[in-house]
């Protein structure tokens, strides 16, 4: 077999499972890993005598725990994302604490208010944070020509942040000073989430993100409202993202949504996007406002789900990321944040940090 | 407000609100009459006070309840399908009986071994099943052209089975011998669910249905050999299926996956229509025949939620309707009985009754 380009710590994995006598074992594996899915049900059934249940749902996160399968395995391996901080917030109780946390987009992501719809299936859960094996070090010295300024913030996907520091030693090798961020809502220093950029709020002109795809760093763009090259340790691949293109998308959004005269709430039933208080807060703003405004809940937003209900635009309280960069949607779905500027309760200036 | 096609029964539901205290309703309707969804939720809410939620997700039948919405609200409308019998055999706690029950297709849709996935919600549950409030007699008459044979047997779809004695007697006065076929498995003599067509099992040489869509006739023309006439009474538009048709398309699929040496073994996770006791019988049975089975488990199963399984073809546990006759899979997708053919448990003849 040849060598992964991620360590899925199939040796933890067995030993847990016989550990804890476990018979049914579920697997929820991030969709551009679900290629090799049969593969490593395979081995662990063979190594373990297991029966493994792979969800064939979507995963794009820690907030998104595939619950059905937890409540019918009696472990769910979730792969690729590192367990969240506000996970932790829940289980230690915290609950009716009233203090509200803001993560990168002013939602309140991180607000001990927001709560799982379950608790009971939580323990079964066990996140395998696939740690990249590729040495990063080629792309990063490579990315060091798209490098303008003296200074730069250095993040990464949790898959590569064990290996920030090594790209540090590259860019401070070539003359260049970097920071690696902290933030008490991620697990790492330097790492990001698709809804959490904070540790890339740091004092430098432009971002080196680390990692796949462009769904990170245009957020990060957007978030941070700086320059970001994004280097990809797999394809070699350097890109680079304005803050203004990704920015200009959602003023236009803003701007179809001032019409509006009704509003469907979206509430997401995905475990860790769930916030129905907030959602009931924004209907009576609306409503306040003389606007109409109807709940609409769902798991995956998309323009198919979203096609049937006769209202002007959207709020979306689930996923912050969903609406912004990839998905095309016909009427306007804001954030939260966005929403409050068309009701008029907030200054185009307070969008973004 | 003009005069709804479907009897949504508001002033029952308003009173059933009031009744019982509720605060918060989750409403969910199938796909066709999402678009009236704001209207309905609006409705309810000036009447009630209370704070409407409607589900965002497909809804198919009434196995597929939204369970995550159920535990949310006091009351969930579910609206469109009639309580089905399986369901009620489930509540009157006859689980431990080890009898199956067979459906139409021969699968164990009726079994009391199968399960729902959770039990608290369920009684939260109230399925409005939205009488037609359009005459068919017309559309009836102009059937009767079509009707080759002396006798036909007489279904409609919950929406119409209350009209169905007045068809009966177009028919009969039109020189036609009608049976209006009974079964234990639906709640109305003459009626049919996607997956349940014994009602259609009765000994004339044709089928009359009453309903929308080519979803159900489709499924008759298959199940039960014969040519089905479908009668639309909101389009007035009269469709013939052809059995054969229906059938050849299963044939090919078996014919392709006979070469398959792997397979996905798909669970559903809508709660009526889980079965993991049967998806593991069925993994048993490919391994002992030195085939390789993996489980996989999904909500929604769609080309793209199987793309990324490496297996040569799919077996299907969840909805034996689901990849019959609209979703197009590159991939041989299976039903219960199809598979059993394949692994030389069962002759051709035995896939339909």
């Amino acid at each position: 077999m040849e060598k992964r380009p991620y360590e899925f710590e199939l040796e933890r994995i067995n030993a847990l499972i016989k550990e804890r006598g476990a018979r049914r074992v579920g697997l929820q594996l991030p969709e551009g890993l679900k290629t090799v899915a049969i593969e490593i049900a395979a081995e662990i059934s063979t190594e373990t005598g297991v029966d493994v249940i792979l969800s064939g749902s979507s995963c794009y996160g820690a907030c998104d725990v595939d619950e059905k399968l937890a409540r019918t395995v009696d472990i769910l391996l979730h792969f690729g994302h590192s367990e969240n901080t506000f996970r932790k917030h829940f289980l230690s109780k915290e609950r009716t604490c009233a203090k509200k946390e803001y993560n990168s987009f002013g939602n309140a992501f991180l607000s001990k208010k927001r709560f799982v719809l379950e608790e009971n299936y939580q323990e079964k859960v066990v996140f395998i944070e696939l740690r990249s094996t590729v040495d990063i070090k080629p792309v990063v010295e490579s990315a060091v020509a798209e490098l303008t300024g003296d200074c730069a913030g250095l993040v990464a996907t949790v898959q590569h942040v064990h290996a920030l520091n090594e790209a540090k030693i590259v860019l401070t090798r070539s003359g260049k000073k970097v920071i690696i961020g902290k933030s008490s809502n991620v697990t790492y220093d330097g790492q990001v989430l698709g809804c959490e950029f904070s540790s890339a709020l740091v004092p430098c002109d432009e971002i080196l993100f680390i990692g796949s795809g462009s769904f990170h760093p245009a957020g990060l763009a957007r978030y941070t409202g700086k320059r970001v090259i994004a280097a990809d340790p797999f394809t070699m691949q350097i890109s680079i993202f304005e803050p203004e293109t990704m920015r200009k998308k959602r003023y236009g959004v803003i701007a179809r949504a001032r019409d509006a005269k009704s509003f469907g709430i979206i509430v997401g039933m995905k475990s860790g996007q769930f916030n129905l208080s907030e959602a009931l807060a924004l209907k009576r703003k609306a409503i306040a406002k003389g606007l109409a405004a109807h709940l609409i809940a769902m798991d995956e937003i998309t323009e198919a789900s979203l096609l049937g209900f006769k209202v002007d635009a959207f709020v979306n309280t689930a996923c912050p990321r969903l609406a912004e960069d990839y998905v095309h949607f016909n009427k306007p779905v804001l954030s939260v944040n966005e929403f409050e500027v068309v009701i008029g309760e907030r200054g185009w200036e307070g969008i973004w940090p």
